[in-house]
């Protein structure tokens, strides 16, 4: 008999969460997709080369929900950018649960298409988050995208 | 306990659907790929841009079964083109039940490998499907691929 | 009654033995990776136009443990090449349960970020694994990586 330490309904349901993770980023609802983080929620994306260094330095650091929001609001009305598309592939995800809730890894490709240009690699790397569950509902408490190119965050826009 | 609306079974048996629809794509085992669609499918590509804005302009738009065999003959016997293999990455999906069956939305990869050079990205957008269940066996009634870049359908052949 | 021929566990094991396989071989943690195979497992790497004329040639073809683990210690030990990340994402798994274990089929796409530059589509191609099971823990017996272009195995250095 085979097992595995999470539930199939358990693994639904953050199957659940990253989708609805990806769509509402890569169609800019931002509004909910703020509400998928806790309110202490720590937001990182950092270069993998400092991750591994244990060096701290990195591109974006929030440290809740509010300075998550305080970014989107900069994107959406008052820094001066070229707007491109999203599109997230997240797979293949670790899940541990411990008592605070789930360490998920996952690896992610984040593609950019720029208005009247083709598709392309714009970040790969990997998701290291953590999970809770709040009355019933899982949202991330933690989310760290460890890019593997230090040459993303030049020109890093909207959140990874 | 986490609950989600839909149940480990059903998740797995809609995972196996897009799994069998990239593997006969890619493979070009197109007589199978077909049946996995319903006689009065709608089948569609269409730009993300014309999409956002309830603009009707689509790439490719088939209403029948019979329309979708019409462009597999079209691509096997008749349209002169150089020849590609296609690769499928599906993922993140988001899965309603409705009376009629399921909705699900998917972010797609697909890379293009031409004769003698590298593979690259091809397009990347999301499938906007509707899943329904005949003798008990899943077949899409709608299939809905709604592309980032609108360079792409100048030299779409392939399904995508 | 929807019903899939794979328990939603098994499918959750396989999963989780993938996101493994991807984690350690992105992380470069190759003693725990080696550990996913059997002793006597099949580990190939080999273009689609030989496997689909079903000629021999393969990029590479190992066929045991200890093969593997030599190519792992010519790599990290002395092999002369250029350092550079690989992210996998592999994705639409199609499993098929037998006598022996099982036959898992599944899409995949490898990005590479060499020091310095951009992320880049590396390979993409398709796995087609046998996986047994061997006190309760579930290893590859065969592992084939069939990549789509004939260019990549000129600088292939690290596993896919």
């Amino acid at each position: 008999m085979l097992t595995t330490a999470i539930s199939p309904d358990t693994r639904s349901a953050i199957d659940d969460l990253y989708a609805t993770y990806v769509h509402l980023l890569d169609g800019r609802d931002y509004e909910p997709w703020i509400d998928l983080f806790t309110d202490d929620c720590v937001y990182v994306v950092k270069a993998r080369e400092n991750e591994d260094r244990g060096l701290p330095l990195a591109a974006l650091a929030f440290e809740s929900k509010g300075m998550l929001r305080d970014r989107i609001y900069g994107i959406s009305n008052t820094l001066f950018h070229e707007p491109y598309y999203q599109r997230h592939l997240v797979s293949n995800f670790r899940i541990r649960a411990d008592d605070a809730g789930y360490l998920v890894g996952a690896n992610y490709l984040v593609c950019r298409t720029k208005v009247g240009e083709l598709s392309e690699v714009y970040s790969t790397g990997a998701f290291r988050d953590r999970i809770v569950e709040r009355d019933g509902v899982l949202l991330f408490a933690e989310k760290r995208a460890i890019y593997d190119s230090e040459l993303i965050p030049n020109s890093l826009i909207y959140p990874i």
